[in-house]
């Protein structure tokens, strides 16, 4: 791998991303992961712990690349409650951009995010240090969703394959599918194969594509989350409320778990959470339902929030992102969602992650149309 | 592809099989194929087809392959029921070679057979017809076997993968992994994810690879059965007694089918055979449990015969042998038992293959060994 991006350095507009930049990174990375992409805190350390021995990380803008340049996101797939226990080597992900550079007969010249949101959102700066490449500031869904075809690119008929996939065993897999529901249906059985997780590389596009279909200034906005949660602590303000302002977010529940159903299945987590509300308005209900992400809210049986928008539930008290296995029983929590990126809600983003995709029968409605009631 | 193999003509021991020549060999392999593999009739339409068409195969032995030839087996995997359905089509190999022979980044010199038996015994005469290679008169485990890494070259520490696998919709994966139990692994839920079959092609080796880990003249050995058979036939003997001569096999139940057991799962035909004898012996049962291959008989409970050993079940009239798909109620049949390669009955041949691998509480006794009750 070549560790020199071949871009004229005058043209590059790069920052240098240190490893205590990763904590609000992290930490906004835990509220567009909406539920999923896996334990923030593990996606901290594995990145804080490679940067520190690699160095610091380059981050460019998608305006940098060269329209030949090679750039691929670098993901972990499979269950996020398996990291909690596998933890994840980035020493696969060599092995997976081995890979590809193989197959594709040229180098990479940057790798990035394929989700703004949970670990494939903190890894990649550990892989980016590791492996001395700069990552693009950006992703492909500006968002966290749970399927390997739910991205903008899969909307602008960029292909997730040639696709590579490494365990920590040593196995190493190159697919080349006709369809990127292909890919996912593939990779869903390798990565339950290969322990219940894997590091790919996918999506494979030139720097013109990347221009076309990845949300630029992704990581940025994490860490600008990630930052408004941190000052509002530091200056004992009201975190929740300064998330909300700063998202444009609406808090659609208060109240506390009073049960959680999980299932760690085809290489998923899929439930749903019920909460009760608080002491005056205690017989209200809502249920979050998830699928690695929180897919659907409902208050009283009547959805409030649902994919594609963006649903979090933040700690009432610090405001801290709560992911779906960590959710547990007596948590004090406050429901918000927010709008997603607007081409989730053309009638091709729908069909690829809208409600009735996952089987929910209800149509999209955009969260700021919804009649608020909180 | 490169047409002409790299070996000195001089050296090349060659003989020409035409298309008629494959009646014969489907039918050895279908004894071989111990009941699994496929419906051998459509392996005889798919190769005859192919010859007609592109012409004869030219099949070579290994001493003819020089040290550094590349030499590929050519497979179908899968449930051996779906090939009934879905018929496979030969281009999809042409896609898995070209993509071994990128990964290797060297031509393919011959193909060859992975297992004597089934349709992966005439299969690859329609692979070599129509890319015009050469066919390696050998095999990897001198009969069919279930699991990929069931062969003689996993005996001999040679590698499965690199492996591509191809599927009618023009996915394609190649897989590199660290046992072949593993390449098993994930073959079986990619040919289940691929439609319940899939092509492949495994076991890349040099020449001096193949001399060591196959078993040569597998190719001519199919054909001296179907041949001892049909001669028979033709001269009105009695084809089982022909075949159990040639095979030095043993009888062990001769009976009619009173029930079939049958599941496809996994990416398997799984399942058990009732038999129940007739008229003067009509108290005696036999059980003949399969995996895709049979891999047990018992007589009244007693194992008569146990995997590594092969067992064929041939229609008691007509000495054809049924595969375990085609397996129904009120087939006269006679089974039939007979003796596996040596290296199969070694420590590690057993552990690959043996009855306790698949569970059966029993320990392997060379059929041989057995006391004879028929």
């Amino acid at each position: 791998m070549t560790a020199i991006p071949r871009i004229p350095e005058k043209e590059v507009i790069m920052r240098r991303i240190d490893a205590e930049d990763i904590e609000a990174i992290a930490l906004g990375a835990s509220v567009y992961g909406t539920g999923g992409g896996g334990d923030p805190y593990i996606g901290k350390l594995i990145a804080m712990n490679m940067m520190r021995r690699h160095g610091p990380v380059r981050m460019i803008d998608v305006a940098s690349l060269g329209d030949d340049d090679l750039v691929v996101p670098v993901a972990l797939v499979g269950a996020p409650t398996v990291a909690i226990e596998k933890f994840p080597s980035t020493n696969q992900f060599i092995g997976a951009l081995t890979a590809i550079e193989k197959y594709l007969g040229k180098k990479v010249s940057a790798v990035m995010c394929a989700e703004a949101g949970g670990l494939n959102s903190t890894i990649p700066f550990a892989v980016a240090s590791q492996v001395g490449l700069p990552l693009l500031d950006g992703d492909l869904m500006g968002r966290a969703f749970p399927e390997i075809q739910m991205t903008l690119a899969t909307l602008h008929g960029i292909k997730a394959t040639p696709m590579a996939l490494c365990d920590d065993k040593g196995n190493s897999v190159v697919m080349d599918t006709v369809t990127n529901q292909y890919t996912e249906r593939f990779v869903r059985s390798l990565a339950s194969d290969m322990g219940g997780s894997a590091c790919t590389v996918l999506y494979p596009m030139t720097g013109a594509q990347a221009r076309l279909t990845t949300i630029p200034g992704s990581l940025t906005m994490l860490r600008k989350a990630g930052d408004v949660l941190i000052a509002a602590r530091r200056d004992k303000r009201d975190p929740v409320a300064a998330l909300v302002g700063l998202l444009g977010a609406r808090r659609l529940f208060e109240g506390k778990v009073t049960d959680v159903q999980r299932a760690t299945a085809g290489g998923w987590n899929r439930g749903t959470a019920t909460l009760a509300g608080f002491q005056g308005e205690s017989r209200r209900r809502c249920q979050v339902r998830f699928q690695n992400e929180f897919l659907m809210a409902e208050v009283d049986g009547k959805p409030v929030a649902t994919t594609p928008d963006l649903i979090a539930i933040l700690d009432a008290e610090t405001g801290e992102p709560v992911t779906a296995e960590l959710l547990r029983y007596g948590l004090r929590v406050t429901v918000v969602g927010f709008a997603c990126h607007p081409q989730w809600r053309s009638p091709g983003g729908l069909a690829l992650a809208g409600p009735r995709y996952f089987g929910y029968d209800v149509d999209y409605a955009p969260i700021d149309a919804i009649p608020a009631e909180v």
